[in-house]
């Protein structure tokens, strides 16, 4: 699966947040495409985005809440593309990934931002429904000056995740995106070649004896009818 | 009350709606400020925004559904206007001027847009208050093309009142409200003043009626406790 990350950022480099996701995005298979840079007087080009959408299956927009949506860089591209993306964006997913530095628990109704996150992002829910595309439930990256490292290590895979796993994953579609990601590891490959070989067997091991577990437990479900 | 109509539309010359906006809004105490118009290139002066703004009572966003929000323009506006709004804006009136080509009974849960108009307008919503505004009910124009005369004088009227009419009117201010734009008008006043005059007692008569008769109703109230 290859994805494509429209990422609309006015001041990307001064980003933490999105330093933090093009680095975790370097060894998937994603395209990052960040439309300030690309377009800095807002004239989008037709072709180059409409070939972009074509070669991948899963769009991202991804961006910090402003105002309660995106940008007005990821408006522009909305208004002048969307009209003739209609047999391009046909089928695929859509995902949002959504920087905030307000906590997650303000946006809920008593909370400081009154309404959920799906509530503001039902502009782009409903688009993806008139395509005829998958939404993706929203990634959410809240107030990440005040991660810890472990959760932001946490996040890291849940963002890699959320890039390159199949949609609603089951537990061995999981372990199989770990032993791929491991396997392809540059840095463990030249370091340590044996425990890169030895932890990619364990991993297969758990994956078979999760395997025989489910089958096993779909045996006796079908006995007990 | 003085209002600011903010209008966001990339090619206005042709849209009908927007014309049929602009002439109703002529002979009322209301500012006209079409963004690309004003901004072509999307640079918006701020000094200038944050003057308009103080000079008014009433703000109205003016604009077309683009993918269920404003377009590209409005967005801009917001990125480089609101955050040094906080002052200028403070408890004053956010309204909502949305034109659709889409039928006003197909925005709900199994039509085909899916959504309320009050779910995609959340954002705005949310921003009003934030600003500690008071947020009108959006005024939609669905489908003006295929309306009749005697829809469109109507929808005339109820816009009129959406810019320049009390927030939640009684009888007896919407009753003012047209004895006043009725003296003010000068086509009649040229050529009719005698009927205007006449219609204008006549208009007033019914007014002092309506009060008297809410009186009574009131008396009687107060008597049956």
């Amino acid at each position: 699966m290859k994805t494509l990350i429209i990422v609309s950022h006015p001041t990307i480099e001064t980003s933490l947040n999105q330093q933090f996701f093009k680095e975790a995005s370097i060894h998937l298979s994603a395209t990052w495409h960040h439309l300030e840079a690309c377009y800095p007087d807002g004239k989008i080009d037709l072709q180059t985005e409409l070939a972009l959408l074509k070669e991948h299956d899963r769009i991202i927009f991804q961006f910090p809440f402003y105002w309660y949506s995106a940008p007005a860089h990821l408006k522009m591209w909305q208004d002048q593309v969307l009209e003739s993306a209609t047999k391009v964006l046909l089928g695929k997913e859509l995902g949002i990934v959504l920087t905030t530095g307000v906590s997650e628990k303000e946006y809920q109704a008593g909370g400081k931002e009154e309404y959920t996150i799906s509530e503001f992002l039902r502009p782009y829910q409903r688009i993806a429904h008139k395509f005829q595309m998958t939404f993706l439930p929203p990634f959410v990256l809240a107030q990440f000056m005040y991660l810890t490292e472990e959760q932001r290590f946490e996040r890291l895979i849940s963002y890699q995740q959320y890039l390159s796993l199949v949609e609603k994953p089951s537990l061995i579609n999981r372990i199989d995106w770990f032993i791929e990601r491991f396997a392809q590891n540059e840095i463990i490959k030249e370091k340590e070649p044996a425990k890169q070989q030895m932890i990619g067997d364990m991993l297969e091991e758990a994956k078979e004896n999760i395997e025989d577990l489910t089958f096993i437990l779909q045996e006796m479900k079908g006995r007990s009818l």
